[in-house]
């Protein structure tokens, strides 16, 4: 039987339509490559983690490792890649697994997904789903990465103080108002009693 | 009781440290915050989230919301504000939920932990838990908004390319070599073979 750490493959999948909503193939193709690269941390390690990409990755590496985006533990830079490190939160020494283009080419779908090569409604989601999970493991590429120093150590967020236009608290570093009250909030918001505040 | 969606407060707690390894008060107050928000969203409204810090609170939409980062639901704007909003992913209309400071007036280690007004080792964490489950909905600040029309479009990645230098697919839009390849890792990489890679 397939597994992907504790899970049996149909188990995962479950466990990912429950958190993420459906069983999107990057969540199950994912699942393989967090197996592998927690199969590669010592024992005892303790971990962080990089996903290369928001899509679908990150809620792989939240469902099977501790890291997650609230924690602090799981961080995202958004390349567009589909690949994702783990690595000694301290030494910042670990390995990262993407989908190997040359390994693909024995499995069709799987490429098609992941080059978009087709619009999704021309894909074959069943046929998709069971070569992600015959290939497993075959399809990744590992490489020993180190992470940089200045991405081991934890941000603080500095003297908290309190924004003159909303009144809320926010990092004094970020300016003399807050970031959102500097004009960078993606909304309009208004008043409890309906006037346009932004 | 006090209940935070369909979880009773003691059974979130626990709900919140298998997923963020520990019982942290910024998730604890989350609950509260989701619950509110998602009690004013009109039955069945498709929403999406949007977080302004990636501290502790994006757990609380994940683990209350279909939102996650993974789905695409759920976007951090990382202001350093404690606030979340749910909105109509259509429309855009939705709620604000933020702590509400002169509310947090009451409630003395919730606000010295808002404020960071003593270390972390000077919190007496079973008191604070303990203030944030009796102030509940109590402290919560809420405002409408209006999510801006640029952020309700989902954003395409575009055409899928490969990369020259590390042969593997990335947005086109990108540039002549992917993002990592073009100096943004934040960590250094190596061929298998143990070869210096970046």
């Amino acid at each position: 039987m397939t597994k992907i750490c504790t899970y049996q493959f149909e188990e995962y999948l479950r466990f990912v339509e429950s958190f993420h909503g459906a069983v999107a193939p990057g969540v199950a193709a994912g699942g393989f490559m967090v197996d592998l690269a927690m199969s590669r941390m010592p024992e005892g390690t303790l971990f962080d983690a990089i996903c290369e990409t928001t899509a679908c990755l990150p809620d792989a590496i939240q469902l099977l490792t501790p890291c997650t985006v609230g924690n602090g533990w799981l961080k995202i830079f958004n390349f567009g890649r589909f690949a994702l490190s783990l690595y000694d939160k301290y030494k910042g020494e670990g390995v990262r697994v993407f989908l190997d283009p040359v390994k693909l080419e024995a499995w069709p779908e799987i490429k098609a997904w992941l080059f978009k090569l087709k619009p999704k409604s021309e894909q074959d989601k069943e046929v998709l789903i069971s070569q992600i999970e015959q290939a497993g493991h075959s399809v990744c590429g590992l490489q020993p990465v180190r992470v940089k120093a200045q991405y081991l150590e934890k941000k603080s967020r500095g003297r908290i103080t309190t924004c003159t236009v909303c009144h809320e608290p926010y990092p004094a570093r970020d300016g003399v108002v807050c970031r959102a009250c500097q004009g960078q909030a993606p909304y309009i918001s208004f008043t409890p009693s309906g006037q346009y505040w932004d």
